[in-house]
């Protein structure tokens, strides 16, 4: 597999993060993961657009352009030949001797790589269980950074329960999964909570909500409760690896029939036809 | 300078972070700072202790148990010939398939090295100015982890408006500094934050309050309000490398008579003694 760092595309054992990099003794810096469908780069440009805000919030400067960066990673796909998959793509401040604030001269580190990875089919068909905890990160969820431990904790505890996901809630308000955004479905409405500062500004969100106004499905970004998650119609979440997956229980509770229900499902075939249509989504600015 | 990776002693240029390693990924893992007076780890057994808390509450192993840090940091002291500076130590989850949940199989990454620095005599002595910004940390600032990027920001607020130090407040509450306790000191009483999960649980805040009490000056571990923060008699900030510094003024408005008070003063004297009559305290296990 090759890796890009910086703007040369190389063997991943000729990399070498620095033990002052501020990606690794404080979290500091931002990351993206999209996925490729049949070697194209999924909604490429929105996830670069996306690393740049992170980038901007945390007064951190990118080492290149949008242009730049778009076709440096489709240059990665190509170069490990990737069909099914994804790109995990970080930029960190840089190197610099360990002192909390941002150093004075630091140059960003950008290392970017992909791996194989089939869809989760079986469970965009199936739907997946999911529990509830609190949530404990920080106030500024809508930077993608690498300050991710609240997520990880969170996670962990799904996993250690047998389930897929965690679902998120903060004073009773559901606010998004550990690592998805999380929708619900009540008398033919779609909520989710606003992009503010608490969730991230998922991109399959987006597309979802695009996705809702073309089939004529009701939109409300607004804040629920629990009360109102666990007595929906219908929950999903979703993310740019997880697609949009139908929620079937809730720490063993059942939602809805207990089956992934209609309006999902008609969300889902729109998010199909969204891959097999665009070919180079990517790459049409 | 000389590193220490996991239990061997290197040369820094050997060192490798893997682009994979959870530290780098997601800030998953503990550190300590620590200090080092003539050559000898101050409170090194209690900084240990604590990294081993860290990690225990964020479900880690160490690779190592206390009596065996212990004598490998003392050695990475020792090896460096450090007289006067810090010791920085890290351990990560270690390297793994980028996944949020805990890996099923990973080894903790290690790193320590020592670096040098003199004490803050100018600050302890005439005081630091600071600001006063919202807590944004997660919920968990207990844990001694790795994502730091809100106590970076607020850090670098501070720095912004030209000053030493931000102090956090939670909804009008004061909790901490951006890397150091915060103390008032109110009609000749003490208060500061409890020694729950919204502070650090500060080694140097432990020392003090042992002062404190050989001092026969009251104290309160209870939380206290901006507005008693600003009608403090006596303010001041500790942490292991700022030691005890007065704080003189908060967002531009004097704090007390504006110089360093009486009691902060005594507070230092003792905790100079201690510097001055524990020779090896790290080592009297």
């Amino acid at each position: 597999m090759k890796v890009l760092m910086n703007d040369q595309i190389t063997k991943r054992n000729d990399i070498i993060i620095d033990i002052e990099d501020r990606g690794y003794q404080f979290g500091d810096g931002v990351y993206e993961v999209i996925r490729v469908y049949n070697g194209n780069a999924f909604y490429l440009q929105e996830h670069i657009t996306r690393l740049i805000r992170s980038a901007s919030e945390l007064k951190m400067t990118l080492p290149y352009n949008e242009e730049r960066l778009l076709t440096l990673l489709n240059q990665l796909v190509a170069e490990n030949q990737l069909i099914e998959g994804n790109i995990y793509l970080q930029v960190s401040r840089g190197v610099a001797p360990r002192s909390h604030q941002f150093p004075e001269h630091s140059e960003a580190v950008l290392i970017a790589y992909t791996y194989k990875a089939a869809r989760p089919l079986s469970l965009l068909q199936n739907g997946v269980s999911t529990i509830l905890t609190e949530d404990i990160r920080w106030l500024r969820c809508d930077i993608k950074s690498l300050n991710l431990l609240g997520a990880v904790l969170a996670k962990q505890e799904a996993v250690d329960a047998g389930c897929h996901e965690a679902i998120l809630h903060r004073n009773g308000t559901v606010t998004e999964g550990s690592s998805t955004n999380v929708a619900i479905i009540k008398e033919g409405t779609l909520y989710t909570h606003p992009a503010d500062n608490l969730i991230l500004h998922g991109i399959t969100r987006q597309i979802i909500l695009e996705c809702a106004n073309d089939l004529c499905i009701p939109v409300r970004e607004e804040t629920f409760t629990v009360e109102q998650l666990f007595a929906a119609d219908e929950v999903f979440i979703s993310s740019t690896t997880m697609e949009i997956a139908p929620v079937t229980s809730i720490d063993q509770k059942t939602i809805g029939s207990g089956t992934p229900g209609p309006l999902t499902h008609r969300l889902q075939q729109a998010f199909e036809e969204k891959i097999k249509t665009l070919k180079h989504p990517g790459t049409e600015i």
